[in-house]
């Protein structure tokens, strides 16, 4: 059920991934973190260097990632919104709760220039664990719903809604292990985007999980107020 | 993928749910979470009162909950699995992994007396945000993994492992929402544990999310060295 904001959204189908200018997400630049931190393992790092030099050529981009969906919208959104939930705290984005570098969702979206295929490399941090020594099932079914519904919504250009997700596990991750997500539009029939998404080592030797989801872009189109 | 460990699984066949002393799980005893604190709202509290007094007769046994999986382990076992990651923290269970009171989940399972149904009574807080307002596909997909596993070991009685999760989201949950995720066993056929689980508001209103999951269970007894 990852969605991007609509505003989001449409800086994206103005601008492209990586090239919105933060002034036009936000008056005050929000912290990207899909960035490499002291948490990042070598292997992460290695990994992400290897995609980034794959990027050169602008076959993919590189996904800027905030603390929360809403550090999209500009300023003005944010106070008409409001930032709070009437819980006393601010809202953050589920995989970027975890403030211990390291500890939790580490990871960097790239977005295929078609707009019709994400990998997600990610570090999953010991603060996910499930079994001991491995990671939760949700912790890759967080991983992979937001694998696929960026894709959604490279496809929609709008912002999109998880209707349905399959996941099948198939080898227990490891904490600390990096993997990639893959994932590709299989198909788009009117609201409908259907997709598919594996998830890997980075050597691609071991199948850890695979997965179909369906996602359901938005009617309406962003709010007039947005950028 | 929620398992727990075979110590756990061994103490809670002996013992049962609820009744196994803290000195039999782990000579320190660790801090059981599935209580209310000043994070739990006032309709969360009211709907554990209301679960409490249900199981008053038996027929429900309310589970405790701990910062991570290991925490159900004797000492002795602790020391010798180890207790970081060699990422230089320890790990936690990935539904415990946040500190701050009602930022993340809150929740309590509740066991049915046959083993073969559970309901968890869970908070969604701010800290599991996806599209603004709302909780992430993935925080809906770890409490059903959580809820179903639950089950699963419920039936089982010893270690278990996701090998699918299908979920429909039928729709979005509000953050700050408290919802009841309902599991039950749909049938065992060998080591394979089919479930289904629906996730609903508390005065059942409204039907969020429906899953269908499979779990595998375990082939090895649990460790000689355990209880």
């Amino acid at each position: 059920m990852w969605r991007s904001c609509r505003a989001g959204a449409r800086a994206v189908a103005a601008h492209g991934w990586g090239r919105v200018p933060p002034m036009v997400l936000c008056s005050v630049s929000p912290q990207d973190l899909a960035v490499p931190n002291a948490g990042w393992s070598t292997a992460m790092r290695e990994q992400y260097q290897c995609l980034l030099r794959r990027a050169a050529d602008g076959s993919w981009r590189r996904i800027p990632s905030y603390r929360r969906g809403l550090d999209y919208l500009p300023e003005v959104l944010q106070m008409a919104v409001g930032t709070g939930t009437g819980l006393g705290m601010g809202p953050r984005l589920f995989l970027r709760n975890v403030d211990v570098e390291g500890a939790g969702f580490e990871y960097a979206i790239f977005l295929h220039t078609s707009g019709h295929r994400t990998q997600c490399l990610c570090q999953l941090g010991p603060y996910l664990e499930g079994h001991h020594g491995f990671a939760h099932g949700g912790a890759i079914a967080a991983l992979i719903d937001t694998t696929v519904g960026t894709c959604a919504l490279g496809v929609a250009k709008m912002s999109v809604m998880t209707a349905k997700l399959s996941i099948n596990y198939l080898a227990p991750v490891p904490v600390g292990a990096v993997v990639v997500a893959d994932s590709r539009m299989e198909r788009h029939e009117g609201r409908k985007i259907f997709l598919s998404c594996r998830v890997r080592d980075t050597k691609q030797d071991t199948l850890y999980a695979e997965a179909t989801a369906l996602f359901i872009q938005d009617t309406k189109p962003p709010p007039a107020a947005c950028p």
